[in-house]
């Protein structure tokens, strides 16, 4: 499949096989992350990466919206909103990465899901995330057991306007 | 080139060929932008897309960060982020589908630059974008006259942890 016609049939994967992601592959997910560009390349920017069974449990039931479960590899993304000069686009920039990982993971097969509803506090404690950093969004990754249909999407004429809104 | 090695490859381009970007080719990268994921799927979320000539200089010379000269094209996200239930993740769901558009743009070829640095107020008149979006941030594309080099980015360790921050 073409990269475009991945990127087009990407559906958000809620449910997952019982199989880990290689090391392999995870480093190459996060490369893709490591390497997204932003605001004057200052990466205000961190991931935390859950791949240990019993956090991804604690994680999954408890301190996020409760669609997914038994993911076998979250990314909690953190943007440091304080940062000097270009914390303004931090969540940006975080996002930015994130979409990098969504479809590279892609590339292998691997589905994953946005989450932005999440107990923010909580996930800080469990993972020990300073409270400077901001909880931009928690990703989830697997190889999918599912095949959802395709969302009904705003129409191109509502979402794109040319030269004047 | 592999999909992945395109991502890892990608570089912002700030200087473009006196080119234009074919109708048919604009329509497929809006369209990974359409077909991105959004909170409850609720797309709170616009792109005005100019490819004026006359709107794009004033855009490029006087609205936003002034180190993109002449680009042929340059999509304007904005962000509803007064939308009922999901607006707190609005610029999210922008940014999402704005790095969709990014991607899809490298497989033809076409280069980008994320520009966060704008005069949202001037450019709301110029497009005549209401008041109650947010502009998320601009890209311009084109195809690239220059060929960057890579950027020194944080150590994987500085950008990853593991189950712990």
């Amino acid at each position: 499949m073409s990269l475009l016609d991945l990127i087009l049939t990407r559906r958000s994967i809620r449910k997952y096989e019982d199989k880990d992601i290689p090391e392999e592959v995870l480093e190459q997910i996060l490369e893709t992350g490591r390497q997204a560009p932003s605001a004057v390349n200052r990466q205000p920017i961190q991931f935390v990466v859950v791949n240990d069974r019993d956090i991804l449990k604690n994680l999954c039931d408890n301190l996020i919206a409760r669609f997914v479960k038994r993911a076998p590899l979250a990314i909690v993304g953190c943007a440091n909103t304080k940062s000097l000069l270009t914390g303004k686009w931090a969540v940006i920039d975080a996002t930015i990465a994130m979409q990098n990982m969504v479809i590279a993971a892609l590339t292998f097969g691997i589905g994953s899901c946005w989450i932005g509803a999440c107990n923010e506090k909580k996930i800080k404690e469990l993972l020990k995330i300073p409270d400077k950093l901001k909880i931009v969004a928690v990703l989830t990754f697997g190889y999918p057991a599912e095949q959802p249909k395709q969302r009904k999407k705003k129409p191109f004429e509502e979402m794109f306007s040319f030269n004047s809104y």
